[in-house]
């Protein structure tokens, strides 16, 4: 977790992960993980960046990340961790074996920004000195603040937020505080942040990337692996219908209508982007508390083939969330810190393989992205 | 089906479709589906041949295709289509539509090879003769055989089929005839012949191409488009658990455990190459009389996550293998006579896209495949 | 159909059905199947009458059966028997042999009851002539009215209703007018027309049996041979999710919240008495165009063993709505007949068995229910 | 565990558990189970006997139960323990509060009988002796064996083995030594030893009761339920397939054909005797190292519904085979304990309700079983 400053040879750099939403559980198993891999604790199962296409060597190192973050929910990051052990999330083994460094992750937790209880200015400028004071006291090269936190409901006019004087989606917030501090952002979580003037014009003026939005870890991912089977053998899908069960944290988000609209706005767009035309077909998010950390998405989808015979392909993916998002989450961060290395400023729609909604980009396919991942990693290499 | 004769104009060329099995589900239904195609009747649903990035007016229309065969079976292709609609393979409407058509496809069948009731040698020459007295007698610029018969068994030391004096595998004698005819060939069928040295070597003599083996149509067809999602996201398969409940003939076939191997160890080696390693998990392919055309797979996928998470994806794919396999018979036709026209010859490596094991080539990641054969497609066109 | 008149012995009563949807799914289907089994052209499979624990010799035999009915739709019977076989549903040589047959129940459908064109005194004087008229015409000893129209939103004040002068439910103005003209009444569908006192107090006085209210067909049968297994073997049922999947006509009622709500609380309450207690998970019902007649459920089913040991049991029903719920139309018309004849009067709660809200019963145990109707049955013979 | 023997009013009676196969994942689950339930650490769920309908006050309590056993594995109890609370069958937190509890469990296991290297008389003795020391030392009104150790192949001629002269099963060996020592035996896994003239004879000489074969916990439990259903609704099964995929100990053991065909055979006859003919359909058992203690069931049920329509039901059942069976095994020793005392002796048909292949009965319908369960549990209050 931290360099090894008496050796004389110059120390590697070292790169600053700051969360939104540090306590949460795709933060903890994040930081877990991280910690865990890098003492040779567990496997680097789930993380793209160690494939070989992606020259691990050539980006950060987990041993390198220091982690911190804001976060309103005081319950500390140890705490967490003990419940995602609880609920199988991550191994209890290894929780105990890295209890001493989450708690010093979690004392560089700082309170997050709670909208209505601040203005808009006055938290920007709070935010980004927190992230700028974390960077000095490590003697970070750079920092990447990573959305986590819950998922936003969508703007009605996202072109008419341009300054900071309404109100602005909490996301946004954060974004503009990254950029104040000189640090890159990515919206993990479904959010219209990076869409908006104000924030695509600060990171613009302060010359900085971005990446999002809405980490691409299920069912989505399932659809970008198997609409282009259809749409390539030219088979014709006249249904896709999605039920996503979800349990605890992010299911209570998401039975509120507004902010799971903003997921299901995601979930579709990609696959009607995939077929090159509108796929019919109900998609439900419902919460069973019982289900905890885990998510059951069962998919029915109806299509034709040769001469109209009518046929039929079901799936069941039964998975973690956080431990799908937790590795991803790690990849971005070494991606972005390289892009940044390399002078990147901008949207970078070449990690559209990372996101369900990939900003400045319109590719859904999972192989195509993965090409324009890897030929864009070669890219900042060279 | 046929040109139109009366044009002053100079009249397309048309291609002949030779089918081994010509009055099997997997012919009568191409047949059916490509008369109704060609003439307006159904849509080109299932032909990849007809995407755009295939370039489809570069290749024979399939009003230019005329059809015969070779089968052992004396009931008429009208009379197999008239099940099949029974069935729900095919419309019934389209059937009566084309009977006509039917009847003199029927016309072209010719009796079919069977072992121990014929030498080898002798068994050549005639069905090359056949096929020779169908390209003269049609005026056909050329003639693509297609062998879609029953699976057959692999053969124990395929490297010593050099020559027409042992026992041959059965569509190892086709292919020669089909060589010998000046035909090039497609072994659609889960068969060893076109990695025989005899087989081989005639297609070099005569500079003809081929291009097999064994059709991708379901559950392969799924792999192929899966399994390189895992590949990509650096999760670890544990195991692949695939169950095929098959009705019918196929299903009959496939109760012959020698016959089954040859279909198992094609699936299975797809998805080792994949992944760079074997996985676990056992392979069914179970026989229910009761399904008729269709098949049903089942697939349980165990695979872990970030941290060792165990996660599980369950596939029921549901559909008709005749209706799966038509269309892809057609491309095939199509495609391999547009080789055989540009002067190609030897083994087609990038119509590795349509086989589940591929003959000259590695490849069994679907999308990878999709742009080898759009390349090679742009290739012969230029 | 008929009976044989001119045979010098009594010939057997004839009993009519008459529906209420007569033009519809399920009462066609239930017609072509009453034909096709009476003429020994279909097996009796799905008929429950026809087991031997019901004594199928002493309940009108389905030769004996004559149809008739109301309906809004002008589109005749016969179509409706076309478009059902195109869809699978039944045998088009089926269809073509009773062509005739259809041609003449057709002829003894009448307009039915449109709401708002009509004040309701004069609907049920109307709708009783013609039921009565259909009786004499045929010289039926008894007519079973059976409402197989669409789903019927559920009142908020149901004991309000205790006369004509309000607007009621469809289904209660036809029950009125089944009792006023000396016929019994079977409620299939959804619908809260036999639990509101104008009802009631009509067939008490006019001393007829009905039973209701609708037919258990496909999910809600599954959950009602599943849940008592939970309960006997004291496992702790966590959640309970039911995704609908349904196409044409039916679909297309319930695509109405309202109309949906009155299926999806007769869905929920079942299984709630089952298990004794509220069972949570989200129910879906959902309309997909493209399914047709046919119908998709999937259950995800929560449930914890020993220890809290959390599992899971997933089912997926593919079926089609009307080929279940036309048998049970038929059984039922037999045995409400019978009940008739043996001067039983009020509701029938013992024929619970056939229903998703039993009329008169609280149990929904589908072998207690099975029970219960042979005790019934034998108690009727005697 | 202990009855609490300082207070001056009598003493409850204690009855002995005496596993055959005491380190085994069954029986370790089911001491960790009995203990937490009975010290108030953990919810009887899955124990039948806590059902009101079988007065569970008249029942030996689970605290005056008293555990011992033969193994011929060294591993103890306290161990199996931890790897079952690691693989998520138990809870950690139990395991550690009942952990002095197993060590007392383990120092009553004594060495299990190996074939080969014993003869069968002096081990029936031996084993009967370590029976007897174990009721004497604990002062126990009465001993009930159950056999949980692995599954055992069928023999050829079960009506030859009438002595101890020849090769025994194992399962037999230890229920004469049951018998010889006085208690009672259940045999919870398959085996043929209940069906051979020697054990049967036995039992008939010391007037002891017996229950067997082979528990019914996972996927013939649900066939029990739902199989009834379609015969009930005269529904035409046509096929059932079955696939069941196993992890550890108990796939290992199956991965051997002869073991498995006891197993496959039992499952099989259940469902055609409750159909009333054979149903077709393939039934796999597969072991996949990876799933642990954990089990995933597939069931694929194809049936004709009205005038052929044919219909599917498919289910996934997600289990694990050691919660399911240890509760099962609890109740039986409450109940069979009470026979004892209650002086029966032979087979106990009326248990038939936990078992897939119930010795003395021909009922398979789980609702009927129950029934049976209850009106028996009845008769032995009275």
């Amino acid at each position: 977790m931290s360099s090894n400053e008496d050796v004389p040879v110059r120390a590697p750099e070292r790169t600053g992960v700051w969360f939104v939403g540090a306590r949460g559980s795709v933060a903890t198993t994040a930081v877990v993980g991280a910690l865990g891999v890098a003492q040779g604790l567990a496997p680097a199962t789930g993380l793209v960046t160690e494939l070989e296409e992606l020259d691990p060597d050539g980006l950060p190192q987990l041993v390198d990340l220091v982690f911190g973050g804001h976060d309103v929910n005081p319950q500390g990051v140890a705490k967490k961790a003990e419940s995602l052990a609880e609920g199988g999330v991550v191994p209890a083994a290894l929780v105990s074996a890295v209890a001493a460094d989450l708690e010093k992750v979690d004392a560089e937790v700082r309170p997050g920004y709670a909208p209505g209880e601040e203005d808009v200015a006055t938290a920007v400028q709070r935010l980004a000195d927190d992230i700028s004071d974390f960077r000095r006291r490590h003697d970070l090269a750079r920092v990447v603040v990573v959305d986590v936190a819950s998922t936003q409901p969508p703007v009605d006019h996202p072109e008419e937020l341009t300054d900071l004087d309404g109100p602005l989606p909490v996301g946004a917030v954060y974004a503009l505080a990254a950029f104040r501090s000189g640090a890159s952002f990515v919206s993990f979580t479904p959010s219209p942040c990076l869409r908006l003037p104000v924030v695509v014009d600060a990171a613009a003026r302060h010359g900085l990337p971005y990446a999002g939005c809405d980490g691409k870890t299920g069912e989505t991912l399932l659809k970008s692996a198997l609409a282009p089977m259809f749409v390539m053998r030219a088979l014709d899908l006249r249904s896709w219908t999605s039920v996503n069960l979800l349990g605890g944290g992010d299911g209570r988000t998401l039975a509120d209508p507004e902010a799971a609209r903003s997921k299901t706005v995601a979930k579709r767009s990609g696959l009607d982007a995939m077929v090159g035309r509108p796929v019919p077909g109900p998609m439900h998010i419902d919460q069973l508390e019982d289900l905890g950390e885990w998510k059951t998405a069962w998919d029915h989808v109806r299509f034709d083939g040769f001469l109209g015979t009518r046929m039929t392909l079901q799936l069941t993916w039964q998975g973690c969330d956080s431990a799908l998002a937790a590795p991803l989450v790690l990849d971005l961060v070494r991606l972005v810190s390289a892009a940044h290395a390399a002078g990147r400023s901008g949207a970078l729609p070449e990690l559209g393989f990372f996101f369900k909604d990939p900003v400045g980009g319109t590719e859904h396919r999972l192989t195509e992205q993965f090409h324009e991942l890897v030929a864009w990693r070669r890219g900042l290499a060279s």
